[in-house]
């Protein structure tokens, strides 16, 4: 299926030479130019400012025509009154992608904003240029030494993030990194007067360092178009939607925003429904749904061994799992004869959820001679443990310890086992607790299990996997 | 309405003398005698164990008839089979209540354990000795000196806790104090073979120490007497209630944890419509609740304007705000001029949410002249901030100082406004942002600001308060 011709979005991604035009003088230190010298963008950066001669050590220009070699890929860092005229300059320099990161067009609600979007997108059009945005930040590319924010992490990884919104994009990137994942491609597009979300989609379908896609949109111009280029995606790689502007204030507040149709909640929920895509309410929740798709093998049910603190705490984690859409069925007569020889302690439940400890050294005590039972039993698809740091907070010497111990042994059991696991780790309010479990957490996701904050968090990225992989499987009957 | 003669649940939380029958002597400093002595239990304290002379410094007895003093309370700190006897003994020497923390009883689901429970229960009656438990943590009362854990605080506060569940209980109170609320009453009750969930709600509808009752419950034997006590609480309280075992498979769990047949969904939904207690589904909604109700006025309706990280951000807190049954309806023209003069970024939103800041500062900058402007808006019943602390990671060097500066402007300029407001800070993973938010975070709640770490438990919990209030004005409209 794969074609011998490049993409035509190949220019997009792999710009040789790129001009900042509005360099900034003020503070060249965090512009534009020293953010991608400094990400180690490969290619000729150019400054353009007519008020300048050198920006971060490199040459500037008064304008783009006067840039003496070719440039693919221009950034427009500039009030967005000159963007016809610089646009202008582009199309008469041979510029191929504009990223036009200036706000103020048909956002801000205002005839001034929506004119001067139309003349600029009609200069691109009419000279062959592509656009990103405006009111946008463009591309974070670890690998092609791309990005718009100087904090990012330089390591390159599997998931792509298509965006309309831009502080959302900072904020989604800073949530997936923290969950020890990282990016093959991040793309926030704005107001999206030439490249829109189904150029994107269409483009990472096909795109051998992407293997999970997920999208923020508000609204989109062709709603046939963007349902096929996600179900092209879906064909051979998940995809979590967030679509935000569902309700009637979040319309008001998408239209805004980026200027946005966002169409009603039922033609949604129908386009949910027939591509498979995965739903998300949140960026938290996409990148929980990322951690589980990333690091879960899919379980083969919906039925969950929960193991932690029991009594009330284990049965509202039930009830939590249940309302997520998970199952928390009885463990076999002879799983909770095994159990009740481990845990001795009177009024400890067996039944499931198992109570694996009091205390946390107890926990790793469980993990190391429990988790087998559990992982044996079949009345159980996969394994969620949770762990209360919460409650010890900070009231235990040696508590950073213990909980690096127990999470450590959960790792190394965790291994023999040949059921899908995943982990909670309640972190509480109090440093020391907080500081015990990103510790732990980070041993875990090392060793490829999935850690989530709460239960809740927990049960609904797993619910979604398991819907995913069940969709993927009605959508190809015949493999 | 109040009577004069004293409630027949006096004895229990206003004990003069408690015996601790099965005191420690393997790990006195953390057993329950050490426990009461360390959280300054005034009344006498009997250790009761027949191999010791001497426990924690008191002298110890070999059982309760041996003690010469009367003795008003008993802990019962013992296997479960010895629990008959001793209980004899508590009948012959004439004690009042005896707390039964030993667990073993009919939550094991085995013939034995729910046999000894009935004939436990049978001499009790017999004797006139009212009973907690079993299976239970029993009391934390902070004003009287009588507590289950030896790191509880000793202050105490106006919230009172009814729990079936003991190691909830343990993480409810933690959460409610991380929350800067403090105890009235706490009661963990277990088994509940003699004193029930309704016999603790009568009591605490009547106790002036309290202002807000939480109630965690898996089952309840007399339906009935459940309702009409929590509506005699509602007459002049609010009461929020956790029912656990709502689903099937939580149903199963708190079988096994307290013996509970927990009552289909329809009967609990009927139940809540027909009294107006709260519904929460986890002990950090129903925390989160109680913050509303202590450090909010009602707001006036469910509109809420919104400031904070605007774009896609600003959007997704909006639908989530609508998703939790409130509005986010646009400023007025006025308002919108006005906030166009402090936010003059392009791109940033004014129409509500407002964008007040792209740095920590900006938002400082935003309180101080933004927030009245919200205020004054008449489409506007409560004002909700948040503030992306995640975004700026561990990446700014005087961060700390920055978040911990913008909270103190929005508290100084919180007392100048005439609505109520609450505040979102975004924590994030890493421990220098987390600090910083727990630092700021401590400002604000000292302040009487409610602070939330998601605009989802803020959204949920502010419209559970609106909620209560509604039912209530609808309950007592000649008022």
């Amino acid at each position: 299926l794969s074609s011998e011709k490049p993409h035509p979005l190949e220019e997009v991604f792999q710009p040789k030479s790129i001009a900042i035009v509005g360099a900034s003088t003020s503070e060249p230190a965090i512009g534009w130019v020293a953010r991608l010298l400094n990400f180690g963008y490969p290619g000729h950066l150019y400054p353009v400012n007519p008020r300048a001669a050198e920006i971060s050590g490199l040459k500037a220009y008064p304008t783009v025509r006067d840039i003496p070699g070719p440039v693919d890929y221009a950034i427009f860092n500039i009030p967005a009154r000159l963007a016809p005229q610089i646009m202008e300059d582009c199309v008469a320099k041979g510029v191929k992608v504009v990223h036009i990161y200036t706000a103020g067009f048909s956002e801000m609600g205002k005839e001034e904003g929506k004119k001067l979007e139309v003349q600029v997108a009609a200069i691109a059009k009419d000279g062959g240029v592509r656009v990103i945005g405006p009111n946008c930040m463009g591309l974070y590319y670890p690998a092609a030494g791309l990005t718009f924010n100087p904090t990012f992490s330089k390591e390159p990884g599997t998931v792509s993030f298509v965006s309309q919104t831009g502080a959302g994009a900072v904020r989604f990137v800073y949530l997936v990194n923290d969950r020890g994942i990282h990016f093959s491609k991040v793309i926030s597009y704005g107001n999206a007067i030439d490249l829109d979300a189904p150029d994107f989609l269409e483009y990472l379908a096909g795109d051998v360092e992407t293997e999970i896609i997920a999208c923020y949109i508000e609204g989109v111009r062709d709603g046939r178009r963007f349902l096929e280029a996600i179900k092209k995606c879906l064909m051979t790689k998940p995809v979590i939607v967030l679509k935000a502007g569902l309700t009637e204030s979040g319309a008001g507040a998408a239209a805004s925003h980026t200027a946005s149709l966002t169409g009603s909640a039922s033609v949604w929920d129908a386009f949910f429904k027939q591509t498979g895509a995965i739903p998300a309410n949140t960026l938290e929740e996409i990148a929980d749904v990322i951690l589980a798709l990333l690091r879960m093998p899919c379980p083969k049910g919906r039925r969950v061994g929960i193991v932690g603190r029991g009594g009330g705490i284990g049965v509202i984690a039930t009830d939590t799992c249940e309302r997520a859409g998970l199952k928390v069925p009885p463990f076999l007569p002879e799983t909770r004869r095994q159990l009740e020889e481990i845990v001795p302690e009177a009024g400890a439940s067996v039944r499931n959820p198992v109570e694996s400890a009091r205390g946390i050294s107890d926990a790793a005590d469980f993990y190391d001679k429990g988790l087998k039972s559990v992982d044996a039993d079949p009345q159980i698809d996969f394994i969620l443990t949770h762990l209360a740091v919460d409650i010890y907070g900070g009231r235990q010497p040696d508590l950073q310890q213990q909980v690096v111990k127990a999470a450590e042994v959960l790792a190394s059991t965790a291994q023999t086992l040949t059921k899908p696991i995943a982990a909670v780790l309640y972190a509480g309010e109090h440093l020391e607790t907080i500081a015990a479990v990103l510790e732990a957490r980070e041993r875990l996701l090392k060793a490829g299990i999935p850690v989530y904050p709460t239960i809740e968090a927990a049960a609904k990225a797993i619910s979604k996997l398991i819907e995913y992989h069940e969709s993927a499987k009605r959508s190809k009957p015949a493999d």
